[in-house]
């Protein structure tokens, strides 16, 4: 019987989300198009995934955009051409490639058969004698060697350059960084996202969505100041509550992500904080929040530099855990190697050294008291004294104290420190203050001063940033939506096929369905539809079968809502909105129609 | 002293719209990046054209999405592998690469040369001597010989098998086109649209821009029956005007489209509506009307199979008439040439005959006099003789027979001929109808009869269909309004530069300037700006420097508006916005922002 897999595929197809790439050709493993239905859903679902990670996100955060072909200087710095490797053995029977950890594993091998070298393999294979997966046949195989996966081209014909295909989208950013970071002013943090097409040269694809040649990421690079791994925002994220495994016990922990960080769990509050950004954007676009948890990197599996490694990962009826995410505070791994990489013979390159090794800004929060008008004429021959001690004894000045600044000569403090502040809010002060001023004490009261909290950046401090990375696989998250998605089962005897696509992401909105062809009622549709397109909806019209079959049709592509249009709407200009999940029906007036989705659809 | 195209490009690297590619690495020629605001532009620029192109394109459209690497049997078929080359000559003494015809013309050759064939070319260096672009001295030149301009790569490590980065994001619709034609249900006209990145490994980039190694596509691939180029609402694009150079004198003709259609320069309505869109897009886009026109292909430069090819040009300071769009009516070619190649031995792949060889719908609009209410009454006995004589003398009876059908059968309509019909209006009749029956004439009154007007489509013509391709150049459009809209000049003695972006692609809509960083003013700010964000618009945030150097800024980078948030702000809860091309400021309560710059915006 056809398993869930099988269903989203076969309905995918069927419907234009997905086909086979190139298949009058005879297709090409790893490879897959996205169809009218797919391509529209993908396109909303990276919309969405912006609005999530820079437009709504408090971070400063920005896009760019960068070639897929990546000269192999690039490559070799960030590692790829050495280590983006799978190891490779061939059935000495038929010849054909096999990727070894995946024989090893499918032969009952229990470990993470990833983290195997070659002569661990080779003693698997001669323990396990796995049969071929091509031919069947327990032949044996070559010993294991390293296969880069990267796609090579070449840069200019006959000019022997060499560039690969990018394996990931990073890389563009690391290489800006020096750009990126004068975009920003020079303050940390800040982020930059890159959305678009990746390649990877699998030895032998198999696993349908889950393991191509090519396919779409979304990754942010978060910079931080290393001694800043926090965010302003964290509280409004820590009460949340997700699935944890971590690699001590490898067991389900329910926890907020506040409990996450302060239980050490988690590394620090920014990458908790990035966790749950990646948590909120997946659950609104429609993954099952029973299928999905946060799984920690095995010691095995975390690359020598990263402080902290979580994966995203969403359950398949077929597959099991599936990674889809993976948010990794990566240390300042990739600047290092950039910095080193293009610098010759151990000198940084001059515009690359001039960023980073330039000063980033320390920004830090002060609370400051602050004379309000009526305080000059109530402390009299005081005032100003009193003025310059509430200075001293401020949060501004201990914390500035803390880093070896001298408040006192304020007037010279640009040209020596480089600070600068920006007023982030005043608040009136709750009750009197004491100062020493003039040999005495001074009573300030509360009527004559204000609070004002500054945002404070002190140049001077030579740092790297480090990096924590959300990076999203476009194509697996699609597929998770799919197969989480399918509800499929027997209502009055009939069978049914419903895609509960979340709306954010479905890519019909509303289909407009005239109850019959005749009485004007299709000229009616089509302008209740040119009225939604103009909104900015998308839509379906659709005219043919019975009502009851076009609802099902809508149903089965996650159609969130049907307009029908009925006899009764040339009188009363009004539609039934049929709902997809509910199966409510509600009158609606016409005119207002636009207005309805715009707010349903938020 | 520096032309405009250095200023934009200055401009363009200086504050994020482009950045040379890798070039901590020492670059790549024929590679950018687009930085924070080119990247956000990019995107509003493919936006907007899917709005023109899709969302409000009457033609039912579509979007899909192929991967970048592809077989070699597709490549071989669309003809890529065969004919995507240039004449490569090399420099005898410093060995490097050129192209030829970039040589031979900038050697004083008048013609085309890029018609030339490697004989022709040969004589032209022969004669002209031109010197190396590389070494510049005139030692001569190898023959010219063919070099194929797309990047190979190999699918699956090892495997020997083939593939190439896509030259163009076409092939992907047309190997499609079998289940894009069952998406559309079967019925012609219809259009596929792809947006992505292509490669052309070119021998020798030198043109900034103009010349990339990998750049980004809008293509359209509208299908239609080869009998029926026409659009429904060609009427409303045939009154507006544009410049056409035809190939038959290469001089200006300002026409409008309907002239030109009807004057025979452009070959159908269906082209030259797509040349109206494309006029509407650029200049939606921002590109400057006087500096663009429509080029129609040289005899020379036409493929074979082309029924007829227009270009979109806009002109550069430095470069002249530039192409950035080719409008094209390719015939059936690209089908024809799949249908074949994908077959083996000549016989058709059976599920790409089942849709090339399938019965597209052709569709025609009749109008039927159909009985009102009161007919029967009226009319008495001869009323069901009336009505059957009305079907009979009918536009549709006649339009039907015409093709062979017989409207007297009507019942068996669906058997015979796979008739299907959709009511598009129905309107009062306006004069009484004289009609034969019952061996008599009947009048019908006007009372008693109302028009109908149908589509109806008739399945049985076995037809090959031809397609329209519009065909975007992302990168070139992008700077050609980059060179457009940039104005430099002075003003009460202070040099002043003015990036005059659409606002429909600026990368930021409204800037928020806090007059100080004082009073609250900043938090203000970004309560402002929240409010923006969250309304859907791209903002940024300046409070560094005086007011009118951070007007400069935003002018700079093309922002249509600025608000200043100041001391007033906070008793009249009011802004100023600022417009960027007229100068004029007004004031706008805060509670009403987003909804004012929803309208502005549109």
């Amino acid at each position: 019987m056809a398993d869930k897999t099988d269903q989203v595929m076969e309905l995918a197809k069927r419907r234009g989300f997905l086909w086979p790439s190139f298949e009058v050709y005879g297709g090409a493993a790893g490879f897959y198009d996205y169809g009218p239905l797919g391509a529209t859903m993908k396109k909303r679902f990276e919309d969405l995934w912006r609005h999530v990670f820079v437009k709504t996100e408090h971070t400063p955060m920005a896009e760019i955009f960068c070639p897929r072909v990546t000269p192999e200087p690039v490559l070799v710095a960030s590692g790829h051409v050495g280590e983006f490797t799978d190891l490779l053995v061939t059935c000495l029977a038929c010849k054909a490639p096999t990727r070894a950890d995946h024989l090893v594993t499918a032969a009952g091998y229990k470990g993470n058969a990833g983290a195997l070298k070659a002569p661990d393999i080779d003693a698997q294979l001669a323990a396990l004698k796995p049969k071929c997966p091509s031919c069947a046949k327990a032949a044996g195989f070559t010993p294991a060697v390293k296969q880069n996966l990267m796609n090579a081209t070449e840069i200019g014909p006959g000019s022997g350059r060499v560039g690969y295909l990018r394996p990931e989208t990073a890389q563009g950013i690391f290489t800006d960084f020096p750009l990126l970071f004068r975009h920003f002013r020079e303050r940390l943090p800040f982020g930059v996202v890159q959305l678009g097409g990746s390649n990877r040269n699998e030895i032998s694809p198999r696993q349908g969505m889950l393991r191509l040649r090519e396919f779409s990421m979304m990754e942010a690079e978060v910079f931080y100041d290393p001694g800043k791994k926090t965010h302003p925002r964290f509280s409004e994220v820590a009460s949340r509550t997700a699935t944890f495994v971590p690699n001590a016990d490898e067991k389900d922990h329910h926890l907020t992500f506040g409990q996450a960080v302060a239980s050490g769990m988690v590394a620090n509050e920014a990458l908790a904080y990035w966790l749950a950004r990646t948590q909120e954007f997946l659950l609104a676009a429609g993954m099952d929040p029973k299928r999905l948890h946060f799984r920690q990197h095995l010691k095995d599996e975390m690359a020598h530099y990263a402080a902290d490694c979580w994966d995203a990962e969403f359950h398949s009826d077929r597959y099991g855990w599936v990674e889809c995410v993976g948010i990794a505070d990566r240390g300042s791994y990739d600047l290092t190697q950039h910095a080193k990489h293009s610098g010759k013979d151990g000198k940084l390159n001059p515009e690359f050294t001039r960023v980073i090794a330039a000063t980033p800004g320390i920004a830090f929060t002060a609370t400051v008291p602050v004379p309000a008008k009526p305080f000059f004429p109530t402390l009299k021959q005081d005032a100003r004294a009193a003025e310059a001690a509430m200075w001293e004894g401020s949060a501004y000045a201990q914390e500035a104290a803390r880093r070896g600044l001298d408040t006192a000569k304020w007037a010279e403090r640009n040209e020596r420190y480089l600070i600068t502040e920006k007023e982030v809010r005043r608040e009136p002060a709750t009750a009197p203050l004491t100062v020493q001023a003039n040999g005495k004490d001074i009573i300030v009261p509360a009527s004559a001063y204000e609070i004002a909290t500054l945002d404070v950046t002190v140049q001077g401090k030579r740092i790297l940033p480090c990096v924590i990375e959300p990076s999203f696989g476009v194509d697996r998250i699609l597929y998770a939506l799919w197969e989480h998605g399918l509800e499929t089962g027997e209502k009055n005897g009939e069978a049914y096929t419903r895609l509960k696509l979340s709306p954010k992401v479905a890519p019909i909105q509303v289909a407009i369905l005239p109850l019959t062809n005749k009485d004007g009622l299709p000229a009616k549709a089509e302008e209740i539809e040119w009225t939604l397109r103009a909104a900015g909806f998308l839509t379906d019209n659709d005219d043919s079968g019975s009502i009851g079959r076009r609802y099902a049709r809508q149903d089965e592509v996650g159609t969130p809502f049907c307009v029908t249009v009925d006899n009764d709407t040339l009188k009363d200009q009004a539609v039934t909105v049929r709902n997809r999940d509910t199966g409510a029906q509600d009158r609606i007036a016409v005119r207002g129609l636009a207005e309805h989705f715009r707010a349903v659809f938020g």
